[in-house]
């Protein structure tokens, strides 16, 4: 009997997570080799709470949609597991799950963490006497993952906020005269600032927007930045920012844990573009506007690049393809085979080598004054946005797949997870 | 000789009020009894500074690409023309002007302040012996303008709103079981809620997001939305707020004033959605997400309505037509001709009776709770964001008009405005 997947989404979703779930669910359904496709509710806690949809009750055209729908289909989480060593009950569970439902594969797609347990549990199961065959399928908005040319989710993102900035710059520069003279829009990116160096595509000649961007890797200072905003009303007439989640100072404090309190007394909430505007409103007396794209930048499938759709869902459906030719403890990444003309392919790295690294912006990505990209940061990035992906729409909305997840009947003892 | 046509935009700008720009020149340079179409650089204020752009320097091409471009390509300003009465110079100097080149037609783009200036230029040069036909084009986001069935500007920030809650809300229908469980999207709505209204579009059924929708036509009760926000995440694991910036409690106080007022004299607001989070997280201790769309929704040209472009068009196109069948003080508006199918028409009004007068959302629009929106509601709104219609692009990004923007060389004395 073939043995049976289990795939699972995990972490902060994504545009095209749903894409890489089509190509895993696709590609093995192509495959005699594999039996069914079992996907975890809400990520690794249905594999715990042994709560796993069984795709096979999916039409055909649901699991085509989940290409073009955002976010987790079938639920993520945010939990780590712990080392198997001093905290063996969660893999001991894991594997109890896997045997009732004969679980052969597991397909963990994920950021850092996630391809950190996928390591541990490959390494706990061949311990234990059951080996599982461990697959990792990067997925995170933040391209902060090693030994990838980039994740998938992290395109559609960065075309979402390059697409943004331009049109946000255009409306800005049209009531600069009279009314705001700087906008600031905030993005993710904790540590990495991958996505605010994203806005800086719409960048072709010198004063175009955005003026300035601010990155997690280069330590903020205040007069530095004050100067580069005035600098540019003065020139262009207006002033667009973008700025990263993470910006912080020299001492390595958050700019977005500097707010204060408001009239009721209430610490202030938002984070790094009030913080930016009260600078700029308190030292050049400028006009701001300023907007938080929070999840709706990483949720906008309506906008995703069609070359990060696709690199997601070949990462998905290449994860089938590894399992079968007997790799284990492996991630699917892509590599770039050319940058002009644009041309990639998946391979498999070591998920020893993945787990717990981050892949911050290098030096030669970043201006001189730390407040923009170089042309080597817009060669990388370029290819990453391009195509357009769209979604079908009726009556003005876009179809979103909406499965009906049913759930296997349980096999094993209640656990409280 | 045939004379010449002054265009201006005025306030805050739209992802469609180029568009209004298109049908005003491609429908103008069809006509010979028209002279050339001068755009005001910056709105009203290009006619008191004596900046025309001449758009007869604009390529063909050029001018079509506006009708795929957002924000205000001629600049825009905030400037409320005072009564002439008293403040009879802003009036002078726009004559003067008007007469040294040639202008017949004044075509004012832009929201209720807009056609009341209109209004008043057109009772103006009658007594002054220089009759001006004056016609006024609406625009705002807001929907606020009455006697039209809509606004143009309004059905892309519905469309970009109700696909912003929708991709939001499965992100955090992904996240609930683990991480996030309450997001508040804040937009546009000063006084009326229509925009906000417009995320309702995406519910089918019981249960569906948004879960709650915060008006200004609405007097916002802490203990009703407190308990609303529990039985949805109690109900449904997660739950979506979007709430007009707007909103208001019964002692007419904004949720979240920033001090500051406009040139218009109106509050500035902004602040609603950390506002909403604070109390969720206080009261009921929920890990909540927000996101401020500000600037974005109205640029969003990438996701506009095809109706809302289509009718931008038309009351840029009609404003010539009617000039020149002899109309005067007056703006286009839209007629609904029928709602299933959808039929409009373009039909002309008094600017006397559109001058400061706002239209917000009817009782009859409201769920009985506050909290939601009617059928009729949706009923009304459903067919204005029908409809994609995408700018091209090129290298992942929207290919968005640049112009020339070539000035007219001054005739008139400098004057300092």
């Amino acid at each position: 009997m073939p043995k049976n997947v289990f795939y699972a989404q995990s972490g902060g979703v994504t545009s095209v997570i749903n894409a890489s779930a089509c190509g895993v669910i696709e590609r093995a359904r192509e495959q005699s080799a594999i039996g069914k496709v079992y996907a975890g509710m809400n990520g690794i806690l249905g594999a715990l709470r042994e709560e796993l949809i069984d795709t096979s009750k999916e039409t055909k055209a649901a699991i085509r949609q989940l290409k073009t729908t955002p976010s987790g289909a079938f639920g993520s989480c945010r939990y780590k597991l712990r080392a198997p060593e001093a905290h063996p009950l969660e893999y001991e569970r894991i594997l109890e799950v896997f045997r009732a439902h004969d679980i052969g594969y597991f397909f963990y797609n994920g950021g850092g963490d996630s391809q950190d347990t996928a390591n541990k549990l490959a390494q706990y199961s061949i311990q234990q006497g059951f080996p599982v065959t461990c697959i990792g399928i990067p997925k995170t908005v933040d391209n902060d993952l090693p030994l990838t040319d980039t994740c998938p989710g992290f395109g559609s993102v960065a075309k979402y906020v390059a697409v943004s900035t331009l049109e946000a710059s255009l409306d800005v520069r049209s009531m600069a005269e009279t009314s705001t003279k700087v906008f600031v829009l905030e993005v993710m990116g904790r540590h990495a600032g991958w996505i605010a160096a994203a806005s800086g595509l719409i960048q072709s000649k010198a004063g175009d927007p955005p003026h300035v961007i601010v990155l997690p890797e280069v330590a903020f200072e205040e007069d530095a930045f004050v100067r580069k905003v005035e600098q540019s009303v003065k020139r262009s007439g207006y002033c667009v920012v973008v700025a990263s989640e993470g910006a912080q100072t020299s001492d390595g404090r958050f700019l977005a844990e500097s707010g204060g309190t408001d009239a009721f007394g209430h610490a202030q909430l938002g984070g790094v573009a009030p913080c930016l505007v009260d600078i700029i409103k308190a030292r050049l007396g400028y006009k701001c506007h300023w907007a938080l794209a929070d999840y709706l930048q990483r949720a906008a499938r309506h906008i995703a690049s069609k070359t990060d759709v696709e690199q997601a869902y070949a990462v998905g459906a290449s994860a089938v393809d590894a399992a079968l030719a007997g790799h284990n403890a492996k991630m699917v990444a892509i590599e770039r085979v050319s940058s002009s003309p644009y041309r990639w392919k998946t391979k498999l790295v070591p998920l020893s080598r993945v787990a717990n690294v981050e892949k911050k912006m290098p030096k030669r990505f970043i201006a001189r004054d730390g407040f923009g990209i170089t042309q080597a940061a817009r060669h990388y990035l370029a290819p990453l946005i391009n195509g357009e992906d769209y979604p079908a729409y009726r009556q003005g909305l876009p179809q979103y797949a909406s499965l009906k997840r049913v759930l296997l009947p349980k096999k094993c003892p209640d656990a409280s997870f």
